[in-house]
């Protein structure tokens, strides 16, 4: 993006997070103007879709709490790791050791876990136990091989008003202790980015990342080719809009902001118009 | 060390990892012939160093243990990180938030641990919970420059019959979710090792370490300038002998095969002196 263009040009379609943008995490109702932000990029006639790393939720109750927020979402829009996963292991006929949040183990049902030749590792949250660590650990450095999949790779994420660690961060533990590097299923993955964009009917370029994680949904953006765009909303901290590394499309407070400029930019400019006339 | 050299050439003081080498974890003796090994180098005269990461000990009570197993061993010859660490927060005036065993606790009695400052991780064990390893990551993502300190950085270690993430997995963790370094006292940093080192008035190249951890005692042997042999007790794996990186100057059964060839290495050829009679 040269200096000259707005992250807006171009954009025909919409990639939102969901914590952190559509709602905070540990609350009971969503961020302010959000859900009435979805719904006026679906009556401008974009396409949206939601790109999670939610492993904490099975996908069917993840949309229903959605649904319970007020938010105009369908199951098929919504993108999250695990079924992507699932996908993977059938393919490979790999058996997993799951290190997961217990709500995720029914979207696991249809996989075999015994004698297992891998590890998935998701949001386990307490179940990030010294022993649980100490499990996954034993099975990987038992492989000849060790095989690690991780749902995401974030640092951390707010919950309620603290920040916590996120599965990233104990991904690296494992990466560190078996001297591996993990495979990424879920953002910032630009092969689980695609899926989403590609279901829009569009080119990465089209469409622009909503996110409130500087790494993980603008970086991952950015490196697939999409715009990134930085919520001030959930895990933002004032930080992120130095980050060394990223640098976002626009910065925006939330996504009713971000929303506000987007289809402000596509509207025909009649006062333009008038004074080409 | 060229072909034609020995890793004994030049030897003339040895540093010994403790757990691993002098005894395995969670057995309550010495492994066998380990105890006559360091009695048979003290005997000959050379220098010997005790080098650590152990802190799930106090100072004390490791000594105690060692010599309840037969160890003719003194308190001002082992080096462990706990007393280097103290150091460095004394002469900075940090006050950490600690993070480590409850057995070294009393080690750092003299530090105030008020409105920490930084992070000192140590090998918490049963302490590395999800609550403590978040409270850790809020302390250091609070401070403007997060600073941790790493008591080691193990990769794991064998505890019983099983393999155990070790410190260097969970400072990992948190590295990834502040996005920072830690700065590591003890094995493999060469100013830990040097301080062992220049106690028995020797350079790192008249000195060979014999651990069993390939990266953290043979590796950071090496990288000190020292000899590095590794003993196939401990958490010795067959995999290590063929390390990506670090090619060990030695592969010895145990300390007692190590110190049978230093000590026949020191022993006047008299067979070559009669042939050159």
């Amino acid at each position: 993006m040269t200096s000259a263009e707005k992250w807006t040009d171009g954009v025909d379609g919409v990639l939102l997070d969901m914590t952190g943008v559509l709602c905070e995490s540990g609350q009971s109702n969503a961020i302010k103007g959000s859900v009435d932000a979805v719904k006026r990029l679906k009556e401008a006639g974009l396409p949206v879709r939601f790109c999670t790393n939610e492993t904490t939720y099975t996908s069917q109750a993840l949309v229903e709490k959605m649904k319970g927020f007020g938010f105009d979402i369908k199951p098929e829009e919504v993108f999250s790791p695990i079924p992507a996963m699932c996908q993977v292991l059938k393919e490979r006929e790999l058996h997993p050791h799951l290190l997961v949040h217990p709500n995720a183990l029914a979207d696991f049902s249809d996989v075999s876990t015994e004698n297992p030749n891998c590890v998935v590792l998701g949001d386990a949250v307490d179940e990030y136990s010294y022993d649980n660590l100490n499990k996954a650990f034993q099975v990987l450095i038992s492989l000849n091989k060790p095989s690690l999949f991780s749902l995401g790779k974030g640092r951390y994420y707010k919950d309620g008003e603290d920040l916590v660690l996120d599965v990233g961060s104990f991904c690296s533990a494992l990466e560190y202790a078996c001297d591996i590097k993990a495979e990424v299923v879920g953002k910032p993955s630009a092969i689980f980015f695609n899926t989403a964009v590609k279901d829009m009917g569009l080119s990465a370029d089209k469409v622009v990342m909503v996110g409130d994680d500087i790494v993980s949904d603008v970086g991952g953006a950015l490196s697939t080719g999409m715009k990134g765009v930085l919520v001030r909303s959930g895990k933002y901290r004032t930080t992120d809009e130095n980050h060394p590394k990223v640098k976002p499309s626009a910065i925006v407070n939330d996504l009713s902001e971000a929303v506000d400029i987007l289809l402000k930019s596509r509207k025909p400019n009649w006062d333009g118009l008038a004074e080409l006339a």
